[in-house]
């Protein structure tokens, strides 16, 4: 067996993604990382999501500590897809301030788009909205 | 076609995972995201990763920002896996002190099982570590 590391690397390159196309990749996922600070410290959390427009829409349980440590704070929100083998793949990080989406008319535009929750306990929780006023993201290709 | 958000929510439960379930997990993993600050603002990028011993261990580039930032400052790592189609999965988050590993001899023996890094920019950067001070998970099954 060849050891990893010896494997020759390739024409792999690292391209800087326009906001445009980050939104594109962000619409065809599906699970992303809250990224908060969490009493001092960097945390992040796996949640589903929609993009909707422009912004990040997740459930998550009422109580919760990503509720908690997200309202009304800035945060990030992740999301990448990695092909270790073949070495293609993409990353993109937002930035807002995220608020809690209390707005009935919206909500009932909202809720039967967003995907079910990975916490059934977020069934009935939060609605939460991360306007992503940042948006970067990097491919990598051959 | 029935709105996802009320297809009924099953038996899915969060379980806290140990210490060492976490570290069985971070074994099995192959991309990890490094999660600190990034002038002032949170951030997380993917990087592929070792786990040695309680530690993780990835290569970045030379004057990455992720080197930059992480380096003596206390950082998080990130991993999951998560199927949303069946809702079962797992998240694990370590939080430790990252520091640059320069001696010769640890690298020699890292240097083999070290998987390729994400960024071909990376194969000559600098290999970094995190103790992993505090490691909590969370699985998701039914």
């Amino acid at each position: 067996m060849i050891p990893r590391s010896t494997v020759p690397k390739g024409d792999a390159t690292l391209v800087e993604l326009s906001r445009a196309d980050c939104l594109r990749l962000l619409a065809t996922g599906a699970v992303g990382r809250v990224v908060f600070t969490d009493r001092a410290l960097p945390a992040a959390h796996p949640v589903t999501y929609l993009l909707d427009q422009e912004e990040i829409v997740f459930r998550t349980a009422s109580g919760a500590k990503v509720a908690a440590a997200s309202l009304r704070n800035i945060v990030a929100f992740q999301v990448d897809q990695i092909d270790v083998d073949t070495h293609r793949g993409w990353s993109v990080l937002g930035i807002g301030e995220a608020y809690e989406i209390a707005d009935p008319e919206r909500l009932v535009t909202l809720t039967p788009r967003m995907p079910q929750p990975w916490s059934s306990g977020a069934v009935n929780g939060h609605v939460i909205g991360i306007p992503l006023q940042r948006l970067t993201g990097r491919q990598l290709g051959p």
